[in-house]
């Protein structure tokens, strides 16, 4: 018996069809804009700067999106692992240049998106509205979630829910990339992973 | 001569039509589920616990939400003035019990929405979706926004831009109302207040 492995975009679009109907022309445009692309860790996908014209899907990996601030520090503001979707939305919603940089942390597979041809979708195609509202209403959740937990919990608190929700990030990140997310220093991240090693 | 002052669901209604073509159906459900409310100072609209089906478009004065912890201090997530959207989205959109306090900073004049019925708008009138998308996507570049100038800051530069995005609030708001947005002490905002002062 030969069992046929889905393919990333095929993964993708039972996605979208979990959440909303797709006419055979939408899957087939979908299809043919969807770029499946495998990236190599170091790439820089986008740069601080860049006219930003792509959004990734990634299927395999870990992108991080930060930005650098006057003084040279990065700051990271997300993590993408397998389905999390990754740009530089201040860019794209604004018609601005990129404020952040996105890279790759280790190989990862992507399905890369023209950004322009991927909001085409939803012209053309208006029965995937309610998918792109279901990523957005998750997004606002999960920002809404990293605010309130930033001022209300303690660093060693946010470490944990870290690695509660990112299970499987320390494989693919180096400290500084977790210190700068949770907006603490290094010394600070090595003293509670130490504390959290003694108890 | 007599000038025929918009209503706020008017007004609303002219906002959602500069984004969308909406059929008289759709118009005419929208004003069916709009409820024209006056709130007095100090009234809590949602409370932390509370089951949330309520969402409000401000039309004049200053709502705010905000989480408290577990030592009784709060952090305030937003403040919501003149044509903000506000709700407690964790809760509708993940359909749990509120984690939020909304309360109404000065009288404030707003548009309530029943969450359930403001919903079925898109099942009823798809036509609707591009406005709901370009709220969401407005929102999600706010928070992007709120959180790497969080990161990336100081705390005076946080107050300026924070007094550029809202140039009324301090109108509305009290000094642990901006102290704990800014998520700074009361002492740190009188201190940068005061340096702005003699500058």
């Amino acid at each position: 018996m030969t069992v046929q492995l889905k393919t990333a975009v095929e993964e993708l679009l039972s996605k979208v069809k979990s959440i909303v109907s797709l006419s055979a022309q939408a899957e087939d445009y979908l299809v043919g804009i969807a770029k499946e692309t495998r990236i190599s860790k170091g790439s820089v996908l986008i740069r601080q700067g860049d006219v930003v014209n792509k959004i990734y899907f990634v299927t395999g990996g870990c992108l991080r999106s930060y930005c650098v601030d006057q003084s040279g520090r990065e700051h990271t503001l997300q993590f993408a692992v397998k389905d999390w979707w990754m740009s530089d939305y201040i860019a794209l919603h604004n018609n601005e240049r990129a404020t952040l940089t996105v890279e790759c942390l280790n190989d990862a597979t992507v399905i890369e998106f023209n950004a322009q041809k991927l909001n085409e979708v939803l012209t053309l195609f208006p029965e995937y509205e309610p998918f792109q509202r279901y990523i957005l209403e998750r997004h606002v959740v999960s920002l809404h979630k990293r605010i309130l937990n930033q001022m209300q919990l303690t660093a060693s608190e946010r470490y944990q829910l870290f690695l509660d929700q990112y299970p499987d990030i320390e494989r693919h990140t180096r400290n500084y990339h977790i210190a700068s997310f949770l907006g603490i220093t290094q010394e600070s991240l090595s003293r509670i992973r130490a504390e959290k090693v003694k108890r």
